[in-house]
């Protein structure tokens, strides 16, 4: 029986977070996640990603009634028919979920209240290793730029020890800033 | 004038793609792009992108009338509402997205049919850097298995060939795989 007081901040509940952390730190292996996509090709440039379920505090998460579908597809001058956003940009999108995700929890943490929060972001891409055109460029983003803005009324040192923090903790931006092993298996198939 | 007869591989006019490969090599500023994405935060774990314009070819594009808008959230576990895949998941869609394409263009270059294509992912990420629970484990994935699976009537040999190549100028592939550098600005408004 818990008599605590629920404290929402930023519309996170700081007790549950709390009770998360020091789960956690009671048994180390309930950290362990094991995220998950299916993606199917339709036609051209055009796929589907469907997003459910996710191992994760000791079990299978089935929390999600419905998968979440995203598509992936290129715009026309990159021959594709505009069916969703292309694969560099829902990298974009990522990562500003997280830093966004981030920014809230931490600062719900540390009682900071977030009026608003919001990112632009953007990342320079040469084409033509893509293209099969250049070994000297890389296919990836050579530099991404994040500027956000938020308002609130916490002291101000005490806002930039907070997006110092949320730099060092986020797993998108440790993603794309370092090197992640990633193998690849084909199975052919009919 | 042009007299080219229009062939489309997989959904790709592979006319349209040697003509943008060629006016890159003619043009090589062609080839740089820049990709954007908007973020607002809308309450706890759930923030909103939108996607629309971006820069490339020379130009702004205006193809889109509409922006994509992609919610990321996170699941009760994490604290969230399930109003969208939360930020590592979405990183899953990226790169599962990036191989399809990847996949479906080079193969249409190639005069290779592709009847069915689909891929399954798997992330594991130890979430005690993000809880601020350790400092020896990394916040992001320390590992991705990507397993995909094709069905085509293409010798294997070129098949092979094929998917190193893929994951050799995949731009999603190289921003996991490797170091990309990004930079934060934080603005404080109101």
């Amino acid at each position: 029986m818990s008599t605590r007081i629920a404290t929402v901040v930023n519309g996170v509940d700081v007790g549950q977070l709390m009770d998360t952390i020091k789960a956690i730190e009671e048994n180390p292996d309930l950290a362990n996640f094991a995220f998950r996509a299916h993606n199917e090709w339709i036609n051209g440039g055009h796929s589907q990603t469907t997003i459910q379920e996710f191992y994760g505090a000791g079990q299978t998460d089935t929390s999600r009634n419905e998968p979440f579908v995203l598509d992936g597809d290129e715009p026309p001058v990159l021959l594709g028919d505009n069916q969703g956003p292309n694969a560099v940009e829902a990298v974009l999108h990522a990562l500003a979920s997280c830093l966004a995700t981030g920014f809230i929890y931490n600062a719900a943490a540390r009682g900071i209240h977030v009026e608003s929060l919001d990112f632009d972001i953007e990342g320079s891409l040469d084409l033509r290793a893509f293209l099969g055109l250049s070994d000297d460029v890389r296919p990836g983003y050579d530099d991404i730029r994040v500027n956000y803005r938020v308002k609130t009324d916490a002291p101000h040192d005490d806002v930039l020890e907070l997006c110092e923090y949320v730099q060092n903790t986020s797993p998108v931006l440790d993603i794309i800033r370092n090197p992640v092993p990633v193998s690849v298996d084909l199975e052919r198939i009919g």
